[in-house]
C-alpha cells in the first residue's frame, strides 16, 4: 500500500531519525558534495540528512530491514550519493535510485519552477490556460520568418514544445515524423504548439477527473502513526 | 500557564520554525560563534536553529509578538548570541536571558553530566544512593592527612561539596562560617561532605514527593496542537 509522509506534517518522525543521520556527515563531505561555502545557510548544510530519511524510514517502521528505491530528479543525486555512505553505518540498506529526467521549463533550458507562472504548467490549469501559456512562453527553436524557417529548418533541440512532446507523444514514429519535419521547415513552431496543446488538454482532462476522485480517498493513505 | 514542549514531541511544531531560522544563518556564523572545523557534523552546525525556535515560538502560537525570557546554563550563550541577531529579522522581539551557573560535577570542576554517575547526584536518588556518591566520588580541598589539614586548612574554592553547599545552604552567614571553618583546617571535608548529604537528602525528600504528585498533572502541562 502506497502511504503518504511530508517533511512538515511528519517532522516528528523524521526528524528524530534525520539527527541519527546529520551526526554521520561533516561539512567537509556536504561541501564538496554540492560545492558549499562558509556563507551557505546551516539550513541547506543540513537538507541532505532530512533527504536521506525516505530511504530507511520503512525500515524503521517495520523494525527489520527492507530494501528502498529512490525515484528522483537528477539533481537530488548528491543528497543520495552521501545517503549511500551514511545509510550502511545505521545499519540498513542503501538504496536504490531511479535518476529521471526534468520537463525543461516552458521559458529555455532551466529546471522548470512551480513559483514562476512562465516556466510551468500546472497539473490544475484549465485548457485555455494551457493554450495562453505554449503560445506565450514556450521557447521557439524555430527562425524569426516564416521565409525563413521554410528554408533553413526549426531546432527541435532546442525547441521546448518538441521537447515536451517527447514526454507526451508515446507513439515514437509520429514523434520522429515531427522531428524530421520541423528540422526541414515543413512544420512551424506554431503548429507544434498546437500537437502539444492538444496533447496537455488530453492528458489533463483525465487526470484532473482522477485528482477529484483521488481526493475523497487521499486522507487514507496520509501515513499515521 | 506553564506548557511544557520537547524537541522530539514536537518536532512538528519546531522543524517548521527552525527552517525559517537556518535560512538566515551561515556556516561562517555558526564556525565563528562555536569554533566549528570542516569536519564537525551538520547536525552540531544546524542545531542553533532549534534552540532559537522556543524564543519566538510563543509569538507563533499566540500571533503577535510575545517578548521571551530565556533561562540557559552559560554554555548555551553562543546559541543565543546567533538568535538575538537573527530573531528580529522574522519579526520577533529578542530574547532576554538568564545565565546560570552550573552545579559543578562531583569529580571535578567540569560540567556535570547525566550519563556519568560519578559526576552527578539524580534528582531521583535514594538517601543511601546520595550518601555513598558525595563519600566516594565529591572531590576534596582537603589535605591528604588531618594532621595536615588541621594545620595547613582546605582549599573551599576547589572542594566540590562546599560549591555545592552554595546552592544547597540558603544562610548566607552559615555558609560563611562553613567557608572560613574549612579554610583554617577546623573543618574537615568528610565533615562537610555530611554536612551536605543532610541538606541533599532534606531537598530531595520534598522533591521526589512534590514529583509524584505532580505525574499525575503532567499531563494537562504537555502542548497539544
Amino acid at each position: 500500500m502506497t502511504l503518504v509522509i511530508t517533511q512538515k506534517k511528519h517532522a516528528n518522525l523524521m526528524y528524530k531519525e534525520a539527527i541519527k543521520v546529520a551526526k554521520k556527515i561533516t561539512f567537509s563531505t556536504a561541501k564538496a558534495a554540492f560545492g558549499f561555502d562558509n556563507e551557505m545557510n546551516i539550513g541547506a548544510i543540513f537538507y541532505t540528512s532530512m533527504q536521506t530519511v525516505p530511504a530507511f524510514l520503512p525500515s524503521v517502521l517495520a523494525k527489520k530491514n527492507i530494501p528502498c528505491l529512490i525515484p528522483m530528479g537528477f539533481d537530488q543525486d548528491p543528497h543520495f550519493r552521501i545517503s549511500r555512505d551514511v545509510i550502511t553505518k545505521l545499519g540498513y540498506y542503501k538504496p536504490a535510485a531511479l535518476h529521471c529526467r526534468f520537463l525543461p521549463a516552458l521559458s529555455g533550458p532551466n529546471k522548470m519552477s512551480a513559483s514562476e507562472e512562465s516556466t510551468a504548467v500546472y497539473t490544475i490549469d484549465s485548457p485555455e490556460s494551457v493554450e495562453n501559456k505554449i503560445r506565450k512562453y514556450a521557447f521557439s527553436g524555430g527562425q524569426p520568418t516564416i521565409k525563413e524557417h521554410r528554408e533553413k529548418g526549426g531546432n527541435p533541440e532546442i525547441d521546448i514544445s518538441y521537447q515536451w512532446l517527447t514526454f507526451f507523444e508515446e507513439d515514437d514514429k509520429k514523434l520522429q515524423n515531427i522531428y524530421y519535419d520541423y528540422k526541414s521547415g515543413k512544420l512551424l513552431t506554431s503548429e507544434i504548439k498546437e500537437i502539444l496543446i492538444e496533447k496537455i488538454n488530453k492528458f489533463l482532462k483525465i487526470h484532473q477527473k482522477n485528482r477529484e476522485k483521488a481526493k475523497k480517498n487521499l486522507n487514507k493513505f496520509i501515513f499515521k502513526k
